[in-house]
């Protein structure tokens, strides 16, 4: 039996979702113009001959897997655009223009929906992003799907695949604790992005969605290099501080909407120094690149360095 | 009680689906490089000082809504892509990019998953789009949420707004019969409208998917004209032909995702001249556009003339 028969009769809930995804993307086609497709934050598309690319990312929010009903119409508006925003920031970008599907039950009051689009037009508009397109659709739970087109200078996006042995690893803001609220309420770091984009400080960057662990992981993989996290360095959130699982849950936790960077070791002490005068935001060294390819260790105040086999949230449950 | 507070407690049902995009619309910010936003088949924002203008549409796809189970997984992407290959069609564009959400249960087949990649892939690549985008959650039902950009030449998009009193009506194919199977193996008519816009012969286009009366109806408000129809020109699907009901279904079958446009009447007899050294696809004269804001009359054989009420398919149900 082949490897393919092998996998006939397979659930998406057997093989998880990235492993899914790795799939789907060999079966799509591609374009000339296309500098990057699936599997960074956003894709990458040249325009013209001299004009910028653009960035294109799409998120869904799903009722009962992104948020619950304790969330408020505002807050699941200012989520579901939230994630898109944060996906161009983590490239550099700046975002323009968006899209949604709004799916729900006939029964839905229009408050909801009303609500919905309250929240996510107060954070387009603080962008000065425009929202272009709106479909309403009938399905059986509230769903917001998002698509977010944004820009950056020619050539200039910062993927994942930029880290090098010795450069050093920061993140915005703190992590951690998004089950007591952060998730619907987050700031996407489109200023901070733009701003680590442009005097190239940043090398290599991803927000923080399904965990630092798993995020660093992406970065790790598509760079080949590892990574070392100095456990107390991490800006555990103030809402775990004094936890017993407190570090452990800031690298796992997942929907932090942080950016997480490298930048060249020689740069590292300015980017330290600069960085208050620009953002009220947090920004922390919380480790360096090594050249020991898809190993991440964790290395204690006593010097003890440890493999981190924590993973992060993933869909279907593996 | 004013009539905000007797809309307190409404649900989408009650108020239906283009009603309450009409109120979401008046909530959303916009940008000076927006030249269309939410209301036509897609959206048109400007790009540079000399850039092509750019097309942004999204539609959802939704089990027991859009396909049931008896639709086959390719014919389920083709169906997904194709839909706002037509919204761009209509506008006289060309598609390039695509970013696709794609929402299932768990238990889902990977199969069922790679069989909707491998159907809305087909169609990208036969009109040269790249999938650069792809999203996979988890959710009640399988639903495909597409999202596409594509171009057109500066200020030169076809909106639903350019309808002048004389001018004729055309319609691209055949109309009705959506149900017994077209709906999922149609062809977008990409070649036909990039070609009504490139020669200016299309002054308002729009494409059909909620039936030739409710499409129409949405060129006579966005003009502000009226029309009448000549039941006996119209194309009825060869599914439909001897059935007593054929006219009304080929005027609110929908989704038959083909061109509806008005034609400037000096260069109406050159069209249908033209029309047939360039493409196989029917080209039919079905009416005229009259000064009767927002009336929508069809004229039978004998000359009799009768207002059209006819309604085509709305979501929730109104």
């Amino acid at each position: 039996m082949s490897a393919v028969m092998a996998d006939e009769g397979k659930t998406l809930g057997d093989l998880g979702e990235r492993e899914v995804i790795r799939r789907l993307a060999k079966l799509v086609p591609s374009r000339d113009d296309v500098a990057l497709g699936i599997g960074d934050d956003a894709a990458v598309v040249t325009t013209g001959r001299h004009g910028p690319d653009l960035l294109i990312t799409t998120d869904p929010l799903i009722a009962g897997i992104h948020f619950d009903a304790a969330a408020r119409p505002q807050q699941i508006g200012h989520k579901a655009i939230g994630r898109t925003f944060s996906d161009i920031a983590a490239m550099g970008g700046e975002p323009l223009w968006t899209a949604v599907n709004l799916v729900a039950p006939a029964a839905t009051g229009v408050a909801v929906v009303e609500g919905i689009y309250e929240g996510l037009s107060a954070l387009a508009d603080r962008y000065d992003v425009a929202v272009v397109g709106g479909d309403l659709a009938e399905g059986p739970v509230l769903e917001v799907h998002v698509f977010t087109v944004g820009q950056v200078g020619r050539g200039s996006a910062v993927t994942r695949a930029g880290a090098r042995p010795g450069d050093v690893l920061f993140v915005t803001g703190e992590l951690g604790g998004s089950r007591s609220g952060k998730h619907l309420d987050f700031e996407p770091r489109i200023a901070e992005g733009l701003w680590l984009r442009e005097a190239e400080w940043a090398t290599a960057m991803i927000d923080v969605t399904d965990g630092l662990a798993t995020d660093l992981r992406h970065i790790l993989e598509a760079s080949g290099v590892g990574a070392d996290i100095e456990w107390a360095s991490l800006p555990v959130a103030r809402a775990l501080q004094g936890e017993a699982d407190a570090v452990p849950r800031a690298m796992t936790d997942g929907e932090d909407f942080e950016l997480l960077f490298v930048v060249h070791p020689d740069r590292a002490a300015a980017l330290e120094s600069l960085w208050p005068e620009s953002f009220e935001t947090r920004c922390t060294r919380i480790g360096v690149i090594t050249a020991e390819k898809g190993e991440l260790f964790g290395v204690h105040e006593s010097g003890a360095r440890a493999s981190c086999g924590a993973r992060g949230f993933e869909h279907f449950g593996r």
